[in-house]
């Protein structure tokens, strides 16, 4: 995906994946140059190619480092031996933590999906689906060992998952609850989808 | 908003609103021109501006129609006198069905925001709070008449929006579940989020 060895270039390639990811929240994908992003970035508009061929290659490598890191966070944030409950717990404090201070990415992986092309989007949509299967097996294990009453497991997964990327989208730091309580509501809220046991 | 009374020139006024849907959807509103829209339409590039004097209004009056469509939509269907848990049962059903077919609309209205000038913006945010306000309103008259045990009625009711609009971008007619089943199945899952008693 375009990422040189070198420290300048990965510097370089960066400042022009910041700049991308910015011009692209603000005014969509369609509407931004490969000039306007190398201006944004001081970097020569001719060099911006040397990184990122297309606009395209550009938009896909955004995305996929977003996906990319988002799965490898979770492999590092993942208790595997804590009992269902206490797993799933751990999987909404890091989704919303996660998701939190990243804004732009969400907001682009969920509004140019349009544009991606054809292989580019079925690798990012296989990307998700692999997110997904986290949490789902997650809600298995709960079902299979009694801690949880699953309604329908993919259906509440995708509920689950839904319900906190609107969290992210509606939260401001400065309003009645602080994180940490909107956190532990959430993870309430979540037991109570999946039918945990004991929940309050 | 720039409707005309004769009924051609509401006929031009919609089939321009149906243009710039499909072309602000596919692109974004940042990358599409008032002429590219009017020729999608075969309107005259000049006689656009008699319906909407900038492309800020026609974005506008998109946002706009959309949400008040939604809220008589909701008086229509709205039933004061059920009891809170076929109440909330009733609004749920009405949000899936009613979001299901606009998918274009709910598109626009979540990515354009960051489009909408200072007082537009501020008018479909009031919309907006109106119509959170119906659900919300359901939530707290269960939780004082004891139907529902509920976790913190804001919280709550962002949380069933955010998982209902959700399910509206994933579900596919074609999939594992009809659309009776999911919706059946979100009713269910919302019931859980409110702490209805005696849900299954």
């Amino acid at each position: 995906m375009a990422r040189r060895a070198g420290s300048n270039g990965a510097e370089t390639a960066e400042k022009l994946r910041n700049a991308a990811l910015e011009l692209f929240a603000r005014s969509g994908y369609a509407a931004v140059s490969m000039r306007a992003i190398a201006a944004e970035t001081g970097v020569q508009a001719g060099a911006i190619y040397n990184h990122f061929p297309t606009k395209q290659d550009l938009l896909n490598d955004l995305l996929q480092v977003h996906m990319e890191t988002l799965l490898s966070s979770w492999e590092e944030a993942e208790k595997p031996d804590l009992a269902p409950p206490a797993a799933l717990e751990n999987f909404v404090r890091f989704h919303i933590r996660y998701h939190l201070t990243r804004s732009r990415e969400v907001f682009i992986s969920y509004m140019e999906l349009r544009s991606l092309e054809g292989e580019n989007f079925s690798a990012i949509e296989a990307l998700r689906r692999k997110y997904e299967s986290f949490p789902r097996a997650i809600l298995e294990k709960g079902a299979s060992d009694g801690s949880f009453d699953i309604i329908d497991p993919q259906v509440t997964t995708m509920a689950i998952i839904a319900m906190l990327n609107g969290m992210t989208t509606w939260f401001r730091g400065n309003g009645r609850l602080s994180l940490d309580e909107i956190e532990a509501l959430y993870v309430r809220l979540v037991a109570r989808l999946v039918g945990q046991k004991k929940e309050d």
